[in-house]
């Protein structure tokens, strides 16, 4: 399976759309706005630019494509206009990044007007122009020329590997790293994680101007166990729901044990080790933090029918995620069952244990 | 009419799409290599600059899309080798402009991916990184971040203009300017030009670098007179269709009455005399160049039947390009017949007369 190929989230504006199911996100770009806000804030009082380049990985398509770099754009034009400056303010440069086969289009039609309109109402006049450009490709590669950005974001995207690792043949079972993996199967994923996340910082560094910013949310866990259930539970209900249809004759025995989510979801330790090893960057700050997997759960503008079914919300939320890759490899027939049985086993689940996403968030700066 | 949201080349790639009727638009941009491969030449012996970002205005999504950008790059890659360098060559950074109702996707999809793998063939190792974006918006506007550019290529696409002109109320029974235009409708027409094209030059002043150059080609005329045959015939030939239709009752008086084609088909003086009055830029090469109507002519790999078809190739290029426009005023339902009376029309034309498309091309170079 080629990762680039299959991995996006579900498209269009219906109802397992990713569009329509990513409030889990977004409330994770909001946590972790603090220190989105106060690396850029750094940034500007650090190197003032005239021209802030700012590029946002794996921006997906949908309601919060534009969201981070909307706040960045904002905190840049208040720091200038509280400092008195009499100046314009800077001019903004964005780089939209996901894999080729996000749909820009959309982003450009429908969503880049009421960014631009937003933007203006809010900041009013002084406000420097902002272009807002697309690059697509892998960022598990160069994307963008030597020295050129100020700033790098990206959020809930790095956990996604560049591949299945290999070596995951003992995996049976599993469709990720679990309780009962061996640990050949753990090294293995964390291998790639390596690999990858090592290739990545090894790219940023490059493309990142000394004193640049970068900060990354990933999908992870606080444990060093690779296999605790704080980052592997979501996965090992499903797995759960799989091998139940294995058992009924509706999935192949060997179809399930060839399947592997290409994700790692990394400790805090794991991710500050890479940043080490790799040495372009200061790490200024390495946190936790978690959100409970029914986003729903406090939300006061949905009806107490949608809010309490934490089952049906964590559903949906790992449809939009996860159909492309299960619908590729066990086509798309077996989809609807899937999650059918996965909101029960789910929705039990919920109301046994605390059932939370933890995520790594690190906040770093390029060296000179 | 808004422009922005009507005007673009027919999607797809089906019999009457942009994709499938481009030659025309390819030819000129080989026409033109020269040109543009001069200009690129100088800027690299003048500047050598470590990273060229290029912009390509109205690049379309079809074959021609990353046509030119590919020549631009070849020429440097190729200049630096003969240079004997022993740095790696140049980084490319490539803005590919349109509106933003272009196909991006598909550029992303399908042509980027045999783009990066032709270069990679043709250029063998120590081709520098090339990261192709894209950057969609009215070219009447700016586009990029101050002296961010070293060139600006855009061919076929200026002739555009931002709008319908103001005031043409009594060019009844035309659709463009034409011979029998009053001289308030010509005078209308070029005044819209020249609002859009000395903001063109304002925006593009602003974003290119000192010494950077533009290449801009023009579907234009080479005599003085606005409604000279050079620039108008293909769109009275047009007009007669649909006032044929008009008289049988098909089409109303009023809708023809009200139609006029966003579009300047400007002169070389025309042209000059708005870059020496915005003066940011030295003009270094000022060519009016012709091509037949009927591109596919002289073509070996077509049939006979295909490239003596004068009427039905030119009907059907001009549909690629005009059908949008017809279809948003008129309606879907009479496109057909509208473009089934035209190709007779052009047909009898092109065998009575010499019928040629011209182009003005300009070459020129950013003033410090």
């Amino acid at each position: 399976m080629k990762v680039v190929q299959v991995l996006h989230m579900n498209g269009g504006v219906g109802e397992t759309s990713y569009a329509n199911n990513s409030l889990l996100q977004k409330k994770v770009i909001t946590l972790t706005k603090p220190i989105t806000v106060s690396a850029m804030t750094d940034l500007y009082y650090t190197l003032s630019p005239a021209k802030i380049c700012i590029a946002d990985l794996g921006c997906s398509s949908g309601p919060n494509t534009l969201f981070v770099v909307s706040e960045l754009i904002k905190t840049v034009v208040r720091l200038h206009k509280n400092l008195g400056q009499l100046t314009a303010s800077p001019e903004f440069l964005v780089f939209l990044n996901d894999l080729p086969g996000n749909d820009f289009n959309t982003i450009f039609k429908s969503l880049l007007p009421n960014f631009q309109e937003n933007l203006r109402q809010e900041l009013g006049r002084g406000f420097g122009p902002c272009f807002v450009t697309a690059a697509p490709g892998s960022f598990y590669g160069r994307l963008f020329p030597s020295q050129s950005l100020h700033f790098v974001h990206s959020s809930y995207s790095l956990q996604w590997l560049s591949r299945v690792p290999e070596g995951l043949e003992e995996n049976k079972g599993n469709i990720y790293m679990a309780s009962t993996s061996p640990p050949n199967v753990l090294k293995a994923y964390f291998n790639q994680f390596q690999i990858d996340f090592s290739y990545f910082l090894k790219c940023r560094g490059e493309e990142l101007m000394t004193g640049g910013r970068m900060v990354l949310t990933f999908l992870g866990r606080k444990s060093d166990d690779p296999s605790s259930k704080e980052g592997c539970y979501i996965w090992e209900l499903m797995a759960s729901a799989l091998n139940d249809m294995v058992t009924e004759g509706l999935i192949e025995e060997e179809k399930m044990n060839s399947f592997n989510i290409p994700q790692y979801t990394p400790s805090p330790t794991e991710v500050k080790s890479e940043v080490e090893r790799d040495g372009s960057f200061i790490i200024d700050q390495l946190e936790v933090s978690t959100i409970k997997w029914n986003v729903y759960e406090n939300e006061t503008c949905y009806s107490s029918e949608v809010t309490k079914d934490g089952g049906y919300n964590v559903a949906k939320l790992m449809r939009a995620v996860a159909e492309p890759l299960l619908a590729s490899h066990f086509g798309k027939l077996i989809i609807d069952e899937v999650f059918c049985r996965y909101r029960e086993i789910v929705a039990d689940r919920m109301a046994k244990e605390r059932t939370e996403f933890f995520n790594v968030v690190v906040s770093m700066t390029k060296r000179a």
